[in-house]
């Protein structure tokens, strides 16, 4: 992989974080750097390959932290995050999307341009035309075949006859390469404790190495057994035995919901939006913000954890306090208000002072945002830009 | 206000709809035209200057298809917005958000350079920093104040007589002009029948025309009496009296919510996004778009009218036919799962297929592209493009 230079400062570095428009996002490169460099270990521990997943932050400097170490390849969710990444460097790239069989054209534009650009199938009527196209144009797409470890959102079924029958079919169509298969163990979200986050691990690496292994007991080569999300990569199996590469991602940044199923500590969140309070709402206990639903999102995160939850917690400027009794708890387009435990402890947060919080969800708050604002001990050292759309 | 010419017509303009890339979104202009056309005659009709809402759409076009027989003021929700309208040739802008006390140099660029810029003000603290800021730089800005006619979101009680002498220290103040009074009769979103929303639009009316006239019975002069929602200005009160301004936004789109609560039918929706088939799972009774959370918003919308709701309705490409039975039940990142009522119901949406949807929330949707696609009976007939962030 190519290496490029760092990103450029802007012309507002070192600017109090006080100072920036609101709302914004911020993140600090210092975690960032630490939860990359801990999950780069982990996989070296675990002896895989990393190859993280970019759709969470979705710009070139959190992508190259994320690499470091290891062989370059990472996964995208789309299309425009391939071809972004593949302007700044990168060269071995998965799709980790069901393949739309309208969109072949650019696969075939970014695999002659790539090391490596894989892409991922569960449809029959998609291999074919996947598989009739390379032909025609007289070409090899390195083909991964999504098997469902029980998530049950996408995939093929690893106890059912017919999905060997496709894995076979990948493996003998001309154009196609047979690349291996790729699981994604999401379930793992709706754990409620980390026992229960190591059992989905456990299954998300049996499932797909059994299904390797009766792949290779039909006569298939299986050169790649892939997995991986966030907690079962924080929270991972004793082994990975006959796994050969994980794809975790929003560790990168993490976010509350993380912290909440436990896959990480609220200190190692790299991720916020910075507000400011507008109005002060004392018989109604409440304040006001300027981050609505398009500054933060409107994900819920994990109902399943009960509670009543808001969009959000609130966090000091240093993030060194939390306020637990501060709710954020109804989002409009640009508003955001906050229930707050009595008309005095507004005093906390006057009229025009800034106000941080850790989102939800920061793969879909992330997306919200152009900059994002790189602030160390409360002093903004750069930005990175990610890219968005498809 | 200036004109502009029309949005030019894009590269791909009137090529089948079926060859867009997807996701994506739709935009009918007709329909647009036929939105914006009805709500101008109701505001004639009840005899009130329209200044309609852009924040649905953000869009220069559609902003011009609302004004279109009234005096040309809008309003917005962000700074970023004003700025766009304003380039746009728009200069007659109402920031309809609670001013927050740390952006008020965009204040006095816009005010400077705009016919008019009204600013939004519900905090003592807000009036006293904004008064200073004025005064210092000897300039003028006219300021409304808002006004909580129930909503309870925001805004002073028009009940409580520190409101009266919040309005009388504005219309006191050097720097500052009393511009009027303004509210947001929102709780109309929360209405169950057009009864219930009936009551509201009166309410909204009765309470903010009410705080006029004690304001004017203290001596002050109420030059602006505002309201509006679209719920309340597509199911208005008998008569507006008093009132002299309404700002509705988002019958300018419309979307799936405001079908729900009886603004308007499913046919005035003219937004939509356009996704691909991506998978059937039969043994789900799923099948899987290439449009998730990032592409259709997690709104969820009208919790309070109950039943199963999903995250929006699938139509056929010409909008003719509908599928109920169809749910689109849960939002990934770029993922979208359908429940189907049966195996068998997947033909109906072979992989490779086109789907379009309504999506709950329009402004949350809109908000995600960077382009509207304009389609009139399967044709793309050109694009508008909208401004974002803030």
């Amino acid at each position: 992989m190519s290496e490029i230079a760092d990103a450029p400062v802007s012309a507002g570095a070192n600017q109090s974080v006080d100072r920036l428009k609101t709302p914004c996002a911020l993140v600090d490169p210092r975690v960032v750097e630490r939860n990359t460099r801990r999950m780069s270990e982990t996989a070296h521990r675990l002896g895989v390959r990393l190859r993280p997943h970019v759709k969470t932050h979705k710009c070139l400097e959190a992508g190259r932290l994320q690499v470091r170490g290891h062989f370059g390849g990472i996964t995208v969710s789309t299309l425009a995050e391939a071809r972004f990444f593949a302007e700044g460097g990168f060269d071995n790239i998965t799709w980790a999307f069901p393949l739309p069989p309208d969109q072949l054209d650019e696969v075939f534009e970014l695999s002659a341009k790539l090391k490596a650009f894989h892409v991922l199938v569960d449809q029959a009527e998609t291999v074919e035309a996947l598989a009739r196209e390379a032909s025609r144009r007289g070409r090899t797409i390195a083909t991964l075949l999504k098997v469902d470890c029980g998530y049950h959102r996408a995939g093929v079924d690893p106890a059912d006859p017919a999905s060997v029958r496709l894995a076979a079919r990948i493996a003998g169509a001309e154009g196609l390469r047979f690349e291996g298969v790729l699981t994604h163990g999401g379930h793992s979200y709706a754990a409620k404790t980390l026992d229960e986050i190591r059992a989905v691990s456990r299954q998300e690496r049996d499932e797909v190495v059994g299904f390797a292994q009766k792949l290779r007991a039909a006569g298939l080569e299986v050169p790649t057994v892939s997995l991986g999300s966030t907690p079962t990569l924080c929270v991972p199996a004793e082994h990975l035995d006959g796994v050969t590469e994980v794809r975790p991602g929003n560790y990168a940044f993490f976010d509350l919901f993380q912290v909440e199923i436990g896959s990480c500590a609220l200190e190692d969140v790299a991720f916020s939006v910075l507000a400011t309070v507008v109005a002060h709402y004392p018989a109604q206990r409440k304040l006001m913000i300027n981050a609505g639903a398009l500054a933060l999102s409107k994900d819920l995160g994990a109902d399943h954890l009960g509670g009543e939850r808001g969009y959000g917690r609130i966090v000091s400027m240093d993030g060194a306090e939390a306020f637990p009794d501060f709710r954020l708890q109804s989002l409009s387009q640009e508003h955001g208000q906050v229930t707050v435990p009595s008309a005095e402890s507004l005093s906390a947060f006057p009229v025009g002072s800034k106000i941080r919080i850790i989102p939800n969800h920061s793969c879909m708050t992330a997306a919200l945002f152009e900059t994002y604002h790189l602030v160390e001990d409360g002093r903004v050292t750069g930005e990175w830009r990610p890219t968005r759309l498809w």
